[in-house]
């Protein structure tokens, strides 16, 4: 078996057909679906792009592995997929993002050169790379992203794009009377791209995985990683014009919520992302350019589906469609994503398992309370190798794939959000270690829990799906607030860094108790075995005056 | 300033005469005491050797470096106290024992070489090592000890002692009528061992420290770490006959511990231990040489501060006086340590700050909350840096050193233990990751939440010093229990695994927030201040037909 994982940046979950959108097509993300198994409840451990695929790469929580925003580190010696995977005998290649960050002092303490192979695994997540590109090139005097490298530009320049940086002035901007219209406007959102289709990001990440198809040796796991349909909202030709005002539904969202809201809540809803997205004007640009963009992922997927149709390889490759978080697009009054709602801590999951054993469930979905962890549980399982729970916290979703129903699951799912390098910490003035938000979910109610002497959010989605009114001061709900902070409470207590001893390996060194009795503080020679003592009796060597 | 950091092993908090012990002599001690600050609440962070340990050389909590048990090893690239003090210019030497164990999975999926000096620094805790000796040689049968080397079994070898572990046939035996009387059993503890006083193994490992002293340059810091008095119990002459039966306190417990005991209480008063040291006449043989033990540390104390006092390098060297845990003797129906009454948890703690700053608290007392993840925070301070909180969990005891008081101090102190391991869970049918215990304590009341379902265990030891009173099925005492729960979660939930990005870090992230303007989605270009956004305006460079 070989395993094409495949995330999108900044997908919905309700952004697909067979999601029931009710104008965006995905052919081919139902293709997927009618020959898997969809999930319906799945939820990112962190709904950020960096921390949230540490979570994924790392099968942990996000407050396990600490990095729990963009750009902070993975720690060094943290143990990722590729490490387990490989371990199993599966190779396990990167093509795309990962939104990974070197631990470079500890690299550096440890004496990792990033030139060595394993040097360089630490610096890319444990992924051996085909090709890696995060997007997000040039953002100028912002510059957060300056100071990498970008395979996707090199290839622009050599198509003869003429500029330093034509990710920024050709793929993600439009040209209006001789001007450029950069897509970092949204304004510009309904432009199309000044680039030729097949040379814009989402094809060319797929012709690297076409070629990396065409001379892989398996079994192999190969993360696609797409940047699309993450900002900037921008996409060429004809895909700009796909969908208009008419296909933008209206937005999720009530004049309640602003009515008194959570601290937080408030000063995320006041920031300057959100108040872009309160506009309507922002939604009839943005949310056409965003269907268009998942459209083209969406083609691009069907050039994938059809080569491993055509190669037979379909037969043996377990294929998943995912993605880091969803996007607000101006529900909820805000943009991005961040926050604990639906659109934002919910992703598209669906797994295509080949086997037969998969066949009763194809087409079919499952309702089930997933975490994103859970996929680095599955692989590795699907690798042959047994999930190691004193590392990997994750769950292994091939029970479900195969038709069966594990005898114990979660209760809740837990999402986590640490805001310290925001704005809102500042202007709630939170201190550093307190600016972290927590979600406990358990399919009906949803608890957001933030640190720093804040009450609770709660909402109650079977009598509010919209998610609309915090139910969180609401003394008729404090059993249910309580109920799930006793949830979050034991998962705080969990055990999750006893990485380096396994539940197998403590069970092994518990012989029977009588061969440690010597421990045991044995009174009398009398009351220990004696083979067992041996050593301890008879004859003293002599004294140390040699008598 | 150098540091000199001295541990002994098992050595409970009133086993001193500055502690008020009626019997125990222990001059040297009291020494330390009148020169500097002793510290009446000082607990540590697992009552155990190997976690406890890690916890002081990481100076955070058992559950954050996850190393909770005696052979766990600690996980490749943890931070420790002498990755800390070398960044701060302080090199940081080992003379005794650790009790640490390497990752090696983790050393060899990086490619460290136990030779290297990185590899070995990871191998032996961050430490340098003079020398390492962790004492329990040759356990024969029972096989935890049998693998390693010992300086100290080559040390009595090369002084003639005629054994293949003179560890255990002479410094740890006694002889009577020409038979072993091994110091594995109990009953034996009244015999000399059959060596030489200045062979044995505290004078051994002090003359080591001697030697350090002759040839250090500073600034140093010294992990002096003592062996004893840590069980067998038996100590040659003349220290085997300084006390007696006569000196052996009455236990400290009561009838009502074994009526309708806490589940894992019961569990542990069952264990073979703790029925060997219910025992009065074990009590009778073990304590007197304990006895022997310390009082042999507190002769061999005095050589190393009387050398330092005649080098004059007593002015210029902080001394720290602790132990990793203490020892129940019986107390509670226990032996050993493990759970959390004060005779295992706190500890001895005594600091001699040479400094002026420190003359007002010389021979004084305090009585605030500490916990032994506190000393790598001390140390790293007095090294001249500051702490990096976002790894270090424990707070300077500096301030209180000189006389000041901290604006805030914690509330409460934590501990916790992981039985795993233990025959104790298996008998108490305990899943592996719930065979953990915490202790939550607020210097009154103290609370012992076991995961697996159990209910609290709480002790008042304003109106039962001594810990006999289990209240934790008190209805009355609900109150007491869920405020110290709210602690214990708290905790649980803090921020404990960003250790690659400091706080420091994340303040000075977080540029003015028009600076990042650019993405937080704007929608007009008359919206961004025009030279932030200076590269996506203006002429486009061209289509990409080239018109």
């Amino acid at each position: 078996m070989n395993i094409l994982f495949i995330m999108y940046d900044q997908l919905r979950f309700d952004y697909m057909g067979c999601a029931g959108h009710p104008h965006l097509k995905t052919p081919n993300f139902d293709r997927l679906a009618a020959r898997g198994l969809r999930f319906t409840q799945a939820h990112v451990q962190s709904p950020i792009c960096g921390a949230s695929r540490m979570c994924f790469y790392t099968g942990r929580y996000a407050s396990s592995h600490g990095a729990q925003w963009n750009g902070f580190p993975l720690r060094v010696g943290e143990r990722t997929l590729g490490d387990h995977l490989r371990d199993a005998g599966m190779s396990c290649h990167l093509i795309g993002k990962t939104h990974m960050v070197a631990d470079a002092e500890g690299m550096a303490r440890l004496g990792l050169s990033p030139d060595s192979v394993i040097g360089a695994r630490q610096a890319e997540c444990g992924f051996d790379p085909v090709v890696r590109d995060d997007g997000l090139w040039g953002v100028g005097p912002a510059g957060a992203y300056d100071r990498k490298r970008s395979p996707y530009n090199d290839f622009l320049k050599s198509r003869g794009y003429p500029s330093d940086n034509p990710w920024a002035d050709f793929a993600n901007a439009g040209i209006v009377d001789g001007q450029m219209a950069s897509g970092w406007f949204t304004a510009n959102a309904d432009k199309p791209a000044n680039i030729r289709e097949e040379d814009s990001e989402t094809p060319w990440l797929t012709d690297r995985c076409l070629e990396f198809l065409d001379t892989a040796r398996g079994p192999w796991c190969a993360h696609l990683s797409y940047i699309k349909p993450h900002w900037p909202y921008i996409v060429p030709a004809p895909y700009h014009a796909l969908y208009g005002v008419e296909h933008v539904l209206p937005p999720v969202r009530s004049p309640a919520e602003r009515d008194d809201p959570h601290p937080v809540f408030r000063a995320f809803m006041e920031s300057e992302i959100a108040r872009t997205f309160a506009r309507d004007e922002v939604r009839a640009k943005v949310i056409p350019a965003y269907m268009g963009l998942i459209r083209q992922c969406d083609d691009q997927l069907g050039r994938i589906l059809d080569r491993l149709d055509t190669t037979g390889e379909s037969a043996n490759t377990m294929i998943v469609l995912t993605s880091d978080h969803g996007d607000y697009l101006g529900d909820h009054w805000l943009g991005e994503k961040d926050l604990f709602h639906q659109q934002s801590v919910k992703v598209p999951l669906i797994i295509v398992d080949p086997r037969p054993a998969a066949d009763g469930t194809r087409g079919t979905t499952c309702d089930a309370l997933v975490e994103s962890i859970d996929l680095a549980a599955t692989f590795i399982e699907t690798a042959g190798a047994e999930v190691p729970r004193h590392i990997v916290e994750g769950r292994s979703l091939l029970p479900f794939l195969h038709g069966e129903t594990p005898e114990t699951w979660r209760e809740v799912t837990i999402s986590e959000y640490d805001y310290s390098t925001t704005p809102m910490r500042k202007s709630l003035d939170v201190a550093i270690p307190d600016a972290r938000l927590f979600m406990v979910f358990d399919g009906r109610w949803k608890l957001i829990h933030a640190e720093g002497g804040f009450r609770p959010m709660l909402f109650d989605l079977q009598s509010d799906p919209q998610e609309v009114q915090d139910r969180g001061a609401d003394p008729g709900c404090a059993q249910q607030v309580a109920r799930l902070r006793a949830h979050l409470h034991r998962w705080a207590l969990r055990s999750a860094q006893r990485v380096t001893r396994s539940d197998a390996q403590i069970e092994a060194a518990q012989g029977p108790e009588g061969r440690v009795g010597i421990l045991r503080h044995v009174f009398d020679p009398g009351d220990a075995p004696e083979d067992f003592t041996a050593a301890y009796r008879g004859p003293a060597p002599a004294d140390y005056t040699g008598g």
